[in-house]
């Protein structure tokens, strides 16, 4: 190949070199899988890739997700190659060095032109399915002229053995994503050995089932990779095009395990260059070469400038909307629409689950932020996220914001990652609570990436009656809580449901969990206040009338209980005060004065959610508590299928038992 | 069929109107995958499964296992009608409320005859690869007149798009599991609608593309579901036998969504029996059709004594081996091996990361314990998971103890679930501590079930290094300690890794999860103890030589820092106590005079835990601790890339920052 391609060659061997000499400074990483794909990743940027390095935000250019991403030298190799201003040759050099972008797996946010954050194998081709149905979308909402492009994926064997690779691979196939383009890094080799020791998977046989184009080439033949991607972009499924190629092509550990982490030995590297021609030193891309590379960075320039020619005549109403949701900014309505719903429940006061509340506000959410694209992994009618005017998202209706993920947790929470990334869009999607555990890999890349993805957890309890154990949560609000840069919301009724989604739509920055009733609960909120009061994270919903002993904090379903334990201890003669936690993030964030004025230090303090205990210590016992006079009234361990009523009998969360601990600490 | 199959169409009616009437008295529940599988079941009841009602446990039996667990009513109806004690009609009649053994979806533990928990999708066809590989082992250890029987699932369109299925299949695929049968429920319907809105998947290509045997049949025909077991049977592949059928048969919804749920009215209901020909009161079954139920009951018993006669035909040596390891009892060698390798390390004292601590635990426990099955996600290497002895299991191999379980975490974990359920093998398998994210599904059914499944999750925090924040966990720590009923050991040393595995290997109702270190660490237990100190959840590791004025605590690699800041502090003159919790859950089960003797009231606490902060407030703030006096040194967002030392450093996990912030508290 060399010698029927000096050229191309050359070019490939730049991404080699750099990857070997980057691996070699840092003393860790992977230097194979760049190695072994930089033939298909030369091609695919100098004659497909449209992109302008001086651009990298511009919104109609192709999308390249690395989701084999310890392979990052590859990224950042091609960001340096052809010119973007995030990623020098001093990045290059820092190498998962602290404060460097270029991070031992690609992050997103460190680099403008990183699209996705990858790592965890099987996210990026999983997001690559959002950030497909985001074109989709938008292509047929503001026409060809505007959005045209490819989404394209280098996967590894890692990430095709992963589960999620199959709820991305049979979704996209369901959905007939054209513009999706996947190439499979057919080494054959992981870190324990030969696949074969653990897979025998035919790949594209696999991905044929699910309604794709296949294609086999030679990974390392540019001929063959330029007249595969053609191939594909001409099909109307999405394609899969399995590479075959050497790992740690042309160095002694070339098809070996050992191939895949860190070359660091320095004969091995000198080795390794001598092989491919390479003379130049460490670091070093001769000029010719890096000029050729910046030619392809170059080339993008033309579109980009050709399509703000075609933006530019679009009516400022247009351009400014376009702009916006790329900005992920909500519509100025939005925030008059919210006042209304909650001026109007608090006067209505109804008695509805909050997972219909949360109907209610996509209700009217939906008609004026025509960026939302709601749906569910299969509980479309117990998640409540469809509302009427969404329409389906199918290969025959594009228009379509209701996209039915199938059951499929974590490709839909990946999916929606990818949407967001793309930008244009705002995802939430629905399944129950529980079912966090299926989809937490994708959602702990939400909050690392700090995108908006809203996930609608409905059955956030016991509340959820007969299905049991297996479907009840009971960790999951503390194992959501101790995550960073993620906002949990367990509203109280309609009016906090509102306000959380208020708060989730106009974030940018951190993903937000509404976990939501599956029982219907009383309007608590019955004066109407314009201020967003969910914001505070916690509040004072009723004050003691009399001389204040205790102090009752709840969320959700519970802050039902806590009125009623209430009006039992007021009756009592003891002054209770109710304070609702809808968020225990935003209170957190809020100054020592505010949160003492909430909780003052003396009451005694009783926290109540139909979860376990452990993210409500601190502020039972932290915040002025004292653990002499606090107490929890909650879940120890899982719940159990029976009617929700009577589970939260047998279980102790009720009024009465609220009200007698009250007492007991008073003493 | 009714008409060509009289006699076997009564059998199946029954199992589908126990359903109707089951589900009509509950008011929830679903009724219509029962009724659609109801003639499959009775098939392999009557023709093929080898069992025994009146002998549950009998090892040797054929498994069961109800993937799409939400058809819990197949599985009731099977064993009341063929006479399992535990299901008495009382039971079926109090399906799904309080205390009854017949909950939503099937519980481990409910009644003896339940395989595993189902109901979170997916987990029965990955649990049933993990007892497949149980059998295929044990059945090389013992000889086939022991061990010899059939793992067979009736998997859903709902187990067969959650990405676990994949890892399941893919695992069994490539092992050639040729006692697994699967039956899929092809009955084209989910709750959303046709399972064409999400997946257009021709599911015995897929199963085909990874070696399955593949059949597809009426699943209302007995005699293509007889002729279709048989060749399954015969293949040396596992077998995946797509039964195509009609949810809710005979009822006018069938074939559709609403027929997945909870069929109540009472005139649908009443024309479905009449559809089926079926004139008996609700609930009852004719005797003359029962009596058929009871005789395929009756059946295994013949072939339960046969196999106790040649059982019994062991040595008692073997006998006692056998029932040993079914009763998961660890070896009486066991205990004195753990104490012999702690005063070693003890003495010798050597510096050595944690993970590799666990290897040599492993290296002394594997060779007395021969039903130890290790195995890895593909992180052999990283996690020390694999000792000399083992040999890889494999189609060549089935005497082989080590699993190479390719990068599937969800998969590894439900398989080793599937193990231990199966009986008499103990696994154990790594990842990455991060990628419990990717296992959380499985992890918390081996909580529910009360399974002792172990997890080694190795690069337990920054230390981690380079590898950046998609590999570190840092929220995970408060997130395993919130799930109850699960072990959560943070070692220290090799000697606190060495009695977490102890507790671990002895444990047989719960879970364990081990966070090891990725770099090395001193030993800190230099002073041989023989009693398990870690079984205390936390002790004393060293105490304040003057007035005792600070407790720090710390867990694994966060006691070093812990012992470098005491001598600091107590150079300047501030007695300082250390504290290794090793596992807060077995600190919490100790009673409160030997809490109080660890954490008495008074001097100023500190936790320090390269993770976010929430499960420790309890320690800082409850167990008689203050808030004034009380602060952490941990993380409190990400991590980050860069070499581990360095990323300590940055986040103030440091001896500096403890001794500035005791300093600071004790003013």
């Amino acid at each position: 190949l060399r010698a029927a391609h000096p050229d191309h060659w050359m070019k490939a061997a730049a991404i080699r070199t750099l990857t070997l000499d980057a691996v070699a400074a840092a003393n860790s990483g992977h230097s194979g899988m760049p190695m072994g794909m930089a033939d298909v990743a030369t091609v695919l940027f100098e004659k497909h890739l449209r992109f302008d390095p001086k651009a990298p935000r511009w919104a109609d250019r192709d999308r390249f997700i690395l989701s084999a991403g310890h392979g990052s030298m590859l990224v950042y190799a091609l960001m340096y190659l052809t010119g973007y201003e995030d990623i020098t040759l001093q990045q290059i050099k820092d190498f998962r060095q602290w404060g460097a972008r270029t991070a031992g797996h690609p992050e997103y946010g460190h680099a403008a032109g990183i699209e996705t954050t990858t790592g965890p194998l099987g996210q990026g081709i999983a997001n690559s399915v959002g950030f497909a149905i985001a074109e989709e979308h938008l292509r047929a909402r503001f026409g060809t002229s505007l959005i045209n492009h490819y989404t394209y994926v280098i996967a590894g064997d890692g990430c095709l053995m992963e589960g999620i690779s199959q709820e991305a691979i049979a979704l996209a196939g369901k959905q007939e994503l054209s513009h999706l383009i996947v190439f499979w890094d057919n080494n054959g080799i992981t870190i324990d050995g030969k696949v074969e020791i653990a897979d025998i998977t035919n790949q594209p046989a696999r991905f044929a089932a699910s309604g794709w184009h296949v294609q086999e080439i030679d990974g390392h033949d540019p001929v063959a990779i330029d007249a595969a991607i053609i191939a594909a972009k001409k099909d109307k499924r999405p394609s899969m095009i399995a590479c075959k190629t050497h790992i740690a092509l042309g160095s002694s550990a070339q098809d070996t395990s050992k191939g895949h982490g860190a070359l660091t030995d320095a004969k091995l590297i000198a080795d390794t260059k001598a092989a491919y021609g390479w003379t130049a030193a460490a670091f070093e891309v001769p000029a010719p070469i890096k000029a050729e590379w910046e030619a392809m960075g170059a080339r993008g320039a033309t579109a980009r400038t050709e399509w703000e020619a075609r933006f530019n005549t679009l009516s400022d109403a247009k351009k400014a909307d376009f702009e916006r949701i790329f900005r992920m900014e909500a519509p100025k309505a939005l925030s008059a629409k919210i006042r209304a719903l909650k001026k109007d429940v608090s006067a209505s006061a109804p008695k509805v689950a909050t997972r219909k509340s949360s109907e209610m506000v996509l209700e009217v959410v939906n008609p004026i932020m025509k960026e939302t694209i709601g749906g569910s992994a299969d509980l479309t009618g117990s998640n409540n996220t469809l509302t009427k005017d969404l329409g389906t998202f199918g290969p025959d209706n594009r228009k379509g914001r209701y996209v039915y993920f199938g059951i499929r947790e974590h490709g839909m929470a990946a999916a929606m990652n990818g949407m967001v990334l793309h930008g244009g869009v705002r995802p939430y999607g629905g399944t129950f609570m529980a079912f966090t555990d299926y989809a937490r890999g994708a959602m702990r890349l939400s909050a690392l990436m700090g995108v908006p993805t809203i996930y609608v957890m409905t059955h956030d309890s016991i509340g959820l009656g007969e299905d049991g154990p297996t479907h009840q949560p009971v960790e999951h609000l503390s194992m959501l809580r101790a995550t960073p840069n993620t906002y949990v919301f367990r509203p109280a009724d309609t009016v906090e449901t509102a306000e959380a989604w208020e708060i989730a739509l106009t974030s940018t920055t951190t993903p937000s969990v509404l976990a939501l009733s599956r029982q219907n609960l009383p309007t608590v909120r019955t004066a109407h206040t314009s201020t967003n009061l969910t914001a505070k994270g916690a509040y004072v919903l009723a004050e003691a009338t009399g001389k204040r002993q205790v102090i009752l904090m709840a969320s959700g379903s519970e802050v039902e209980v806590a009125m009623a334990a209430r009006t039992q201890l007021e009756a009592a003669g003891i002054g209770t005060r109710v304070v609702s936690v809808p968020s225990m993030e935003l209170f957190r964030a809020q100054d020592e004065a505010y949160r003492k004025r909430v909780l003052p230090a003396g009451p005694a303090r009783i926290a109540i959610e139909a979860g376990v205990r452990q993210s409500w210590d601190w502020l039972l016992l932290g915040e002025r508590g004292r653990e002499a006079k606090a107490a929890f009234v909650g879940m120890e361990g899982f719940g159990a299928s029976a009617p929700a009523e009577l589970l939260f009998e047998k279980f102790g969360i009720t009024a009465a038992n609220v009200t007698a601990k009250a007492k007991a600490l008073l003493g």
